[in-house]
């Protein structure tokens, strides 16, 4: 066996562990926690289902590429909650550490595949990546309205940090904003969002 | 909000029951049972990461959206053991039935586009599609490899039947066929396969 397939292997079972690291919002029937594979598989399906609502054109391929590679890093870093002030604080440099250490497990050449796609997810500076971070937002908040507003309800969150956290959606899919708009209001006369 | 978009984001909450769907093989480290949207995220990471082991050349894009959709029918079919001969006689029956329930909660373009990336994934008869098939076995190889041959024990399965299940492998990736080879030949070695 090559030097190379054993190193791509390897990556491959070391991120089985995605399977493990648990977010705070629930699968919607057996309301257990959600893991960061089955989020990051959520959000390539939208990715795959919703590329019509992007406000300027996107490359889809490159969009569910970074879709399903944008926590990795949380396999050592662990998830952090959205409405969590203070674990947002060194969230960067401890991403920063993780990365370094998994995506080196990796050949040289897809180590900075893995580094590059995740990079650009999270500065939110070109038109796929504005995408990619509004369904990112778009999936919790469908969790949301399957449980109840379950992590809303942990973290107290108002209408207006709600709406300060999804913002990526009204820049990238005005369409998408609108039905948010009306939900948000439906779900706040039913009790789901803090005052 | 449109009729087309009401249409689009139920399906995207139905198949959170993806998560639900459990499979015979287990999760490295926690041991519990791998679930279908899990199994679908590691498929379409190892696409990403091993396109360059496809024996003819492959459409990777596509080959990502195969392994995202192909398991989707068994939200309402189950999961069949790869290994149960029983279980497999019906299946055909089974999926496609929940394959015309499930997908028709689309509009219609989308609706075929599911139909179309499932069928032409079950067919393996595009160089695509065989891509997609061999990963699709190698995943839970590898899972099996963590795991001290946790479903082929379960299915008293010999060395004949493994070589059987991941021919498809050996005809879309032959440089990963002989990583295979030499790890059952290993595994052998430690009492994993049955005799």
């Amino acid at each position: 066996m090559t030097d190379r397939i054993q190193k791509q292997l390897n990556f491959i079972k070391e991120i089985d562990k995605m399977k493990n690291i648990l977010r705070m919002t629930l699968v919607s029937e057996t309301r257990r926690r959600e893991n960061d594979a089955e989020h990051s598989w959520h959000l390539a399906m939208m990715a795959l289902l919703l590329e019509e609502y992007a406000v300027r054109p996107v490359d889809i391929a490159h969009v569910i590429k970074m879709s399903l590679v944008h926590d990795l890093v949380e396999i050592y870093a662990g998830d952090t909650f959205a409405y969590d002030i203070k674990g947002n604080i060194d969230k960067e440099e401890r991403e920063n550490k993780a990365a370094d250490l998994l995506f080196s497990i990796l050949p040289k050449d897809q180590e900075e595949l893995m580094f590059s796609l995740w990079r650009e997810f999270d500065a939110m500076q070109t038109d796929n990546s504005l995408f990619a971070n509004a369904l990112d937002r778009l999936q919790p908040f469908l969790s949301n309205v399957m449980t109840e507003g379950h992590t809303w309800k942990i973290g107290h969150v108002t209408k207006e940090k709600i709406l300060w956290r999804m913002d990526p959606i009204r820049i990238a899919t005005p369409a998408l904003w609108q039905y948010l708009l009306d939900m948000i209001d439906e779900l706040e006369k039913k009790g789901y969002i803090s005052e």
